[in-house]
């Protein structure tokens, strides 16, 4: 049985997983869930997780150096047949969909910020090997069980980090959310206008520019958005047109993982290791029809400012340090 | 002189006000902003805010109820020609509009939960008046100056209240934000298939089954939305179509104090006095074509959860209460 419903918002078309199972009574917000002493990611506390579903171990040992869990308190679930169901302007239908959680060291201490591009080498592999599996998964007339997967991670507790131990979650969702359809649609309008890749025509502009490059390397280019919502906001783009992460060669997960360590460090040092939120963009598993307008990125997203009530009534924001700025403070920090 | 700059995202389309002057640099981030001591909001301080724009007096005495003063730190200006640049595929043109600060009592201790009928009415009449005005602003040409008014309110600290002392703030933009926009739009599909008002079809809906009602009165209903992103997220929706807040008649606007009261205080008491979010979603103020289908609302968001990777990356929520169990806890708290 799904654990949650899904419902879609007639009027924002927003998506919602609602709980149904363990649904949260009022007395349960505000107290904090932080189970106290051991850390349930670390090596020895394997049978507190649900058991893995992937793990790369280190070379000729039995320990490991990254290991995927279903997430305990997921909200999605694999094995539900998709019902939808219609009372009258509303809709909804049940949770089918993946909530993975991708353990990227068995160092309880090692922070993001320390990681090596070897150790962040590693845990992409982790997300493509996880994605491309759960890009196979089928119901019983051989129609596809997930339209889009989700990669994300949040550093800190006021990113909504529920544990310190390093860790990035992956989402498998039945819809493809607003937030990449409106990418999508962007991209799609801007090829009927100038047959040309939007994402491609803002990368090439921004490289000839250079005043808002943070980093690049042969594969990736990183710079802080023109638009950018929030102080710092970075984001990580293929240098060629690219639709997917997860079908990436060895060359391009390794360059991937050079410019993350790289921009991350340098966030770390100017910033003083913030907490943020990151998530990958990829086009839909499924899709294909997307693949001439839509670029793979990484968005990064720093948690120095709060959102309130003007930006959740306008979808407006309000960014207090030019994207200039912050890119020219990133670019020249010593590493 | 624009304090900030407005840029266009090619992509996502959001807007977002860049700071150009006073921008925040990496060390300015962490640093608490609260001025100690005296409260520049409170009465005898007068002189510590900008002159104020709007004061209702309490009769026959100089001292005040409300007073309406410009945001000292405001991203916008009324006083600017708006002129646009393109520079590429890049957009931006300079932060034409207000930003005004509704300081909603002379008392710093007394929270908006703990706001009277006549109290929350004087509030509701000042951004009422403050909307007119505004809405009279024009350029040389006789062209209106502001698009779109928006009206919120922050709670409490995490809810990005940077003062104690009750108030909401008001923003006038030169451009409609796409959150109402996407509402529009549904609106106007909606219409063109069904040839109603989607607002109307929804709240007759919720009207006949109940279940997610919080409170009624003549004019407005307050429940908890099918698909709200947040745990009690509640809306209050006029019973009958009404796309504008300010024109509403005195009987109107008595009617939304009446059922703001009501519902906020349900929510404190369940709740126990929950730091949140709230805005108003009014029409544009100059476009009268969309009028047939947008129906005006206040979204009430109380911050319980936090938003995180999965959020940001998707557009997508995971609400971990369902609003039929919300809304009988809110119908239900003994006031």
């Amino acid at each position: 049985m799904a654990k949650s419903e899904l419902r879609r918002d007639l009027i924002t078309k927003r998506w919602v997983a609602i709980a149904t199972e363990r649904s949260k009574r009022p007395s349960d917000f505000g107290v904090s869930k932080k189970v106290q002493g051991d850390c349930v990611f670390c090596p020895g506390h394997e049978d507190k997780t649900p058991p893995e579903i992937l793990v790369y171990r280190k070379e000729g040992t039995l320990s490991w150096k990254v290991r995927v869990v279903p997430n305990l308190y997921g909200a999605f679930d694999i094995d539900v047949e998709l019902e939808k169901e219609k009372n009258g302007v509303l809709r909804k239908m049940n949770a089918r969909g993946a909530h993975e959680v991708i353990i990227s060291t068995d160092n309880h201490t090692k922070s993001i910020y320390a990681f090596s591009v070897e150790e962040m080498n590693d845990l992409l592999w982790a997300c493509k090997d996880r994605m491309r599996d759960l890009a196979k998964a089928v119901n019983g007339n051989n129609e596809p069980k997930i339209d889009y997967i989700i990669i994300f991670g949040n550093q800190g507790e006021s990113a909504g980090a529920s544990k310190e131990h390093a860790h990035w979650q992956l989402v498998g969702l039945p819809v493809v959310p607003i937030a990449v359809w409106n990418e999508i649609e962007s991209g799609r309008e801007y090829w009927a206008k100038e047959d040309e890749c939007v994402f491609c025509k803002l990368t090439g502009q921004e490289r000839e520019s250079q005043i808002r490059i943070v980093s690049q390397n042969e594969g990736f280019l990183s710079l802080c958005q023109y638009a950018g919502r929030f102080p710092f906001e970075t984001w990580v783009l293929p240098q060629n047109h690219r639709p997917l992460f997860e079908d990436g060669s060895p060359k391009i997960i390794f360059s991937l993982a050079e410019i993350l360590v790289d921009t991350i460090k340098r966030m770390g040092k100017i910033l003083k290791n913030p907490d943020f939120n990151l998530h990958f963009h990829s086009a839909p598993v499924h899709d294909r029809q997307h693949d001439r307008y839509f670029h793979f990125h990484v968005e990064i997203l720093p948690r120095l400012t709060k959102e309130a009530g003007f930006e959740y009534g306008t979808g407006f924001y309000i960014n207090p340090t030019s994207p200039e700025e912050a890119a020219k403070c990133l670019r020249e920090a010593e590493l």
